[in-house]
């Protein structure tokens, strides 16, 4: 029998109680006849809960008793999870989380001394909520190189997105809409400026690619400037504007990683991706492109990625832990600046050289374009001077 | 050192040769450094082959040396394949395969003889080609249960309604086109009967449900009847012609299994999948909906599932294996004729309950029609009599 501690007990750690032990809404049955509840770390007090009999306020409990196998981090932040996964990993525990933050801030020290200690560190429920997504691209793509990773990470910028496009109303409205029905945080800076974006690319790439890229080198851009204009522009091509973070191999093996903005083809299975959906599209040497699709967050699909990781540790799977990540390698980072797409262009008024697009709203001399495929710096050269609205990548 | 036999040179096993070494187009470098081809078992020669040290053509040379740690098998069928997988596994060697008939038709018999020799018996590559998709269902999904799987598993059908639809071409002259590109064989009845997506869901339905289901046991329709007057009524409904492989678990625990065309409405993701993309949508308790996208064949990519399988064989992951399938269970099967949807319907003349559908050409006289949600039963009572041209499925 494995015993399980959870710290934290808010959306996920009670999703994650209630998987573990089949006792929650449309759940069948226990996760795994060989895996018990033990604990629940919480400073809160739930006498009424079905798992009242689990809870404790001092993490010394769990971190001295022997019987704790595998303990479940969904504290988030980079506190007390840090302080507490590091105690559990130093008392021979494997670690099993949801926190992308602290995954994608201080991944390779907790994936050593997970190894230095024999244990795991896994977190599948850090990227694409229920998807499984790190453990197919660290296994089942092994033979490949990866060469490019393009994903649709954040459900709420999404799902502001796909409002906005099908109600016709504008980005505030459409984030108070999602805030009304509790799929965007009454402080919506993370999603909306891309920062949980960037923090999922980095733990994609450093699974990909082996080494750890760390989210302040990542250019990241939100979707706050985005208007209704540029999402009939983006109609106006055949696009759907789309918050993407891509990381792209170059032949020499340097990373191009950024979030941003794109206007993407509707050719592209990314543009169908609509609401709080999320998708993750990964290009193998061998496979070519292969995309993961589903719920990126919400209460059960996370929990149960993070249940599939508990059952994975109690197996003592002992290789099923990431292989580590080599320290981040500043010389391999390619600036954005320099990738060469097409780009959307709305200007006031004047033209551009490229497609026109014209749009029945919108102000009187304005236009939109695309342009051919140039970088940053020679966009920057081409609007000189002119009366520029918005600016949005475009990926095919 | 992890020594590996590969059985047959066809594309998959001369795929599996290039991928392990790294000595193939597109390729960066060697699967796994602790991975070394040492044979390769075909009758015929290939002396100016870079792996031409490799071929045996005795297989009892591979099943009596001790070095050999792992086989791969890419002959195919279940005659040669099944006495050299049964020999390979009874020697205490793990076996890797793409063969979805073999697993399909006997994979509880294997499962347990390499469970019995402490082997793994592993066949990611059998579904889906590089799309990884068994071993997530097996393990990333370990805390749902299963409520239904549907799949585009078939790359061929998919292309010929692809090339029908964007071309305005027949069914024919769409499958000549995809003999003529390599996307169909010359004998093409396992694609277009739907024989290869029933074997293919069995064994996604085997893995889920975890009890053998038997291609003979899945009522199969395939393609050969479709129209172009049935891609137009699609179109005039916002759906799109696929060939769709379904299980679906009752609440009783029953599994209603078949494969047919579907109407797929637009606004599923299976509704863009084009050409010869596969993808299959999971449903489970807690992840909801989750779908994976790719090619489902081709050389290098079905050849880089079989490496992961490998790789992971080769690691000594003891429980990689999936678990034991139960034996069939023929009272736990449900018909698909009492699966109740709306149905699609062409009619010569005279009219039914329902939407009527209108397209541009077409035979004088002819209509088409959405029916309410019902089973075959009930459609066929109210079809007596009637001039039928075609009935389909529709799935939303």
């Amino acid at each position: 029998m494995v015993k399980v501690a959870i710290l934290g007990f808010g959306v996920v750690g009670s999703g994650v109680a209630e998987v573990l032990t089949g006792q929650g809404d449309g759940l069948h049955k226990k996760a795994d006849e060989l895996i018990e509840l033990k604990y629940i770390l919480d400073v809160r007090q739930f006498p009424d809960s079905p798992f009242a009999g689990c809870f404790v306020q001092d993490f010394s409990v769990i971190e001295n008793d022997p019987e704790v196998d595998v303990v479940v981090e969904t504290i988030g932040g980079v506190g007390a999870a840090l302080d507490f996964t590091e105690r559990a990993l130093q008392a021979g525990k494997s670690v099993v989380t949801s926190n992308k933050e602290l995954v994608a801030t201080h991944g390779p020290r907790l994936l050593a001394m997970a190894a230095e200690h024999q244990v795991v560190y896994l977190f599948e429920a850090s990227v694409g909520g229920g998807i499984p997504i790190l453990r197919p691209l660290s296994d089942c793509m092994a033979a490949n190189d990866i060469l490019e990773i393009c994903g649709i990470l954040n459900g709420t910028a999404n799902y502001i997105f796909t409002r906005m496009v099908q109600d016709g109303i504008p980005f505030a409205q459409a984030l108070k809409g999602a805030q009304a029905n509790g799929y965007a945080e009454q402080n919506p800076t993370a999603d909306v400026e891309g920062h949980d974006t960037c923090r999922k690319l980095c733990i994609l790439s450093s699974i990909a690619f082996g080494w750890h890229l760390q989210p302040q080198q990542v250019p990241t851009k939100g979707i706050t400037q985005i208007t209704l204009e540029d999402a009939a522009y983006a109609a106006a091509c055949g696009r759907r504007i789309k918050l993407l973070g891509r990381a792209i191999a170059e032949e020499d093996g340097r990373i191009c990683a950024y979030v941003e903005p794109h206007f993407v083809s509707l050719e592209n299975p990314l543009a169908g991706v609509e609401d709080v959906f999320n998708a993750i599209t990964v290009k193998g040497t061998a496979t070519g492109d292969v995309m993961f699709y589903g719920r990126g967050a919400g209460k059960l699909p996370t929990a149960s990625a993070v249940v599939a990781d508990v059952i994975a540790a109690a197996r003592q799977l002992e290789r099923a832990s990431y292989r580590p990540w080599q320290p981040n390698r500043p010389e391999c980072i390619v600036s954005p600046e320099e990738l060469a797409t097409q780009w959307y262009v709305r200007l006031a008024q004047g033209e551009l050289t490229g497609e026109r697009l014209t749009i029945d709203q919108g102000q009187k001399g304005e236009s939109g374009w695309l342009t051919p495929a140039m970088t940053k710096p020679a966009l920057e050269k081409a609007l000189a001077g002119k009366d520029v609205l918005a600016v949005i990548r475009v990926l095919d």
